[in-house]
């Protein structure tokens, strides 16, 4: 899709200077980038990179000289990554789902087909399911029974939505994911060993050998607005209540959202993170990739954890965590640093005994 | 599907009070509960809730003034958790998975389906595969050549079953879970870098580059009966034998169960558990979110491994463990505590350090 | 699949002793073997096990008796598992795809169908997919629009390879992986919590609510010859340019790759593992199951990182690292038998300050 730096220029709401009718096609990595691409530069680091490649127009840094470049024009973003944002959507191919309905999808005749939606070879759409507005199906996706999708969905290859889940408009299901399996709940007729042990913190008395008896998932999956789903991410249904995830919230790749979980407005859950169930996430929280939150805890709005964290207790509004189990960032790095030094530590506690041990024998000699 | 308060009460092995001839439809939490619904309240907490809903019947802690709550009945579980387990099965609507073979599945001719049997479209039945009867099989459900399958199996959408897989009676396989995968196994042709680390603790000589050549996967996957996997779980073939999972045993969504490996029965494997290839986890373990267990090596019957645990080596049975690497609870507790004071207690230590070398110099002062 | 003894052992490049000409169609562990399988004993431990099987012929150490074990033929391993590579490749019966062209396959007229390739039903191969020479395409495998797929590959079930992407020869694609999903990449208009936590070390100023807007993923990915990708692994398409994965690096089940990495050649990446955006991971580099690696850093050639690792920094050619944050090995080992002491040292540390407490005043009721 052509755009001249002048358009560019206005979708970022960013300055330009140079040839604004200049077209350019596509994006590139300065030294990769062709005469009919955009070159990304907006760090001075990259300027080497500039001169390796074949661009006419760059994306620079507030101040760059983009005529000692060898440019014919530039587009100034003063963030950086921001300008990205804009640019990639602009650039953005669309995946190649066939307008309209695929003779090849398997839809319910009582499901509800938005208008302008495509729906691509070997769908499954149940019955009674509604699908909004010109969303976009891509192959081997399944809808269950009564779910109901908003407008402008973006399902990719064999996304899996299961029956009365409910989404809300401009939602991305990468491919894979599992939206609305059953939770994982299971109970033993007498106190199983796991609750002896929470009882007994880890010394549980002899437990005679039982079965699980399933609990099953009664409850659907509430997502809101503008949510996106990374592919093959699970995000399982309530026991009796629904699963929930508020507006805005972007779940990256493999992550597991167990039963009963609600996550708030505006998070980011980075890959292979996993939220065990009835745990409550705030609003505008950030967990890094592999973190851990155990069950039935209340994360606060803001908090911030960093990759690998395992959250094991409430953490309040705003909190900075790392580390497993996690504590603040500051106080982690201070446990951290003291680890790292406690072998050499340990040593001179040894020659501490000993010296002392000297000067006890010393003034028990010297007593009277 | 209505249920009468009496039939609830004699399903559950519960005791009821009041109107027993009401019915029913569903249930819900107290607070969002219907005149058709069952509110679920075993626990006083909840009380509160029940007054802000509409339900005429209620699941109650033992000894609930009912009626005060306005209530026309009262079912009342002495185990809260085991009540749900029968009630969400009452009330389980069931996937809907249309009766017979879909006309749009390819169904090898050569498979044995057993009387009952449900297939959905895109499912694809591989030849000489058995399928037992009444078994429920949803779309986009792979089942490979020779595999078998018991009876009143439930596989949801997209779930892959390998090639000779076995599994027995009521087996449920969530979205997308694989089993049967090829075990990850490679080798060099000369010893290699790991190799050396593991034989050098750490310190390998210099190696000369090397490719990885495949071992490929002989074996299958064996499960007993009542087993459950979770969504997009994987699998992999064992080997030369079978990669096995014990009757009873349950395991949770993006869990991964190596080449080789035998769960035991009655386990539970929580969401994002890894068990490494060749080990061999006991009967009735329990392993906790993200929990980790490195190859070759035994968890003994019983072991119960918190969240984030990673098991380095032999587990003896009925151990609690936690941690990274894994010791028993209780070290663990106190390790960590240690830890946190340990910042505050190497200031003591330099304090320390200061007054004995005082003394020390002082004594030295007062030497002759 | 029948072979005789000489022909595995010229296979293996292995010497042999006894009957050269005996049959066997199977490899079995030694207690396993039917007369009609090669018995797998490398190591003298396995010995009892011959004795309670039926082999006939086994792959036994150097120097093994095995006419006094009763066998008629042994081939003789120097290296087991070296051998293993050979010895399963022989016996692999190989998945049962159909020769051809499936009918219910969807293929675009536009893509390129190399000669000998065989596509399972309800695939799906996008417009001017280019797909090699003998490649194996199981059933609901998804190839994008102008993707490319080398010679010999191997596609199982459910496989999904996004749009554009690039992939060498022999590529084995194991059930449910998905190459080419979106990158996970957000950003806010204005500096975000996470961005302030980074740059005051966990102490972030009050922000302001914002949402998330989207970076589109405009690159693809590239792979180079004889990689492996596991069960429901993820590989995310890159920013600008492709993430890539080097030749003949071998790659788990549900591993995370995310946008912009860089695998190098012949790496393993265990189950489980998760490396984020834009981090570059050198050549013959294996990570452990469950190994976590933060974005933007580069780890280098050669290292090896044990499982539950997590790598927060860069990482020098050549280091053997574990831990959560990751240090070298040897180093990891020392801290964590020093944490191992804490409490015990801690008790030995109160013992100490009292005792200098005394001396210190000893000494001060002594003074003049």
């Amino acid at each position: 899709m052509p755009h001249t730096v002048a358009q560019i220029a206005a979708a970022l709401g960013a300055r330009f200077e140079g040839a604004g009718d200049l077209t350019v096609t596509g994006a590139a990595e300065p030294a990769a980038a062709s005469p009919f691409d955009l070159a990304l530069a907006m760090d001075p680091r990259y300027a080497d990179g500039l001169a390796k490649g074949r661009a006419r127009v760059a994306l620079l840094w507030e101040g760059a000289d983009w005529e000692a470049m060898g440019l014919q024009a530039a587009i100034f973003a003063p963030r950086g990554r921001l300008a990205m944002a804009g640019l990639t959507r602009m650039f953005d191919p669309a995946p190649a789902i066939t307008p309209g309905l695929s003779p090849l999808a398997a839809i319910d005749p009582s499901a509800e087909i938005g208008e302008g939606a495509a729906i691509g070879p070997f769908a499954v759409i149940g019955a009674n399911a509604v699908i909004g507005p010109r969303a976009r199906i891509a192959e081997h996706v399944s809808v269950g029974a009564e779910a109901v999708i908003g407008a402008d969905a973006l399902l990719l290859a064999g996304a899996r939505i299961g029956a009365r889940v409910q989404i809300g408009d401009r939602f991305i299901a990468q491919p894979g994911c599992v939206i609305g399996g059953d939770g994982f709940s299971f109970v033993t007729e007498e106190r199983s060993r796991v609750e002896e042990a929470r009882a007994t913190l880890g010394k549980p008395e002899q437990t005679k050998p039982q079965s699980w008896l399933r609990i099953h998932s009664l409850g659907g999956v509430t997502i809101g607005d503008d949510v996106e789903v990374g592919a093959n991410t699970t995000i399982d249904r309530g026991t009796i209540r629904d699963t929930q995830i508020g507006r805005g919230s972007k779940i990256d790749n493999l992550v597991q959202v167990g039963h009963n979980v609600i996550v708030g407005e505006d998070c980011l859950l980075c890959g292979q993170v996993g939220v065990a169930g009835s745990t409550r996430i705030g609003n505008r929280v950030v967990l890094g990739g592999q973190v851990g939150v155990v069950d039935n805890i209340t994360v606060g709005d803001d908090v911030v954890a960093g990759a690998g964290t395992l959250i094991t207790s409430n953490a309040p509004a705003g909190r900075v965590l790392m580390g497993s189990p996690a504590v603040r960032m500051d106080q982690h790095v201070e446990m951290y640093k003291a680890q790292r030094r406690l072998p050499r530590i340990l040593a001179q506690i040894a020659d501490l005994q000993k010296t002392v041990k000297n000067l006890v024998e010393k003034g028990r000699d010297g007593d009277p």
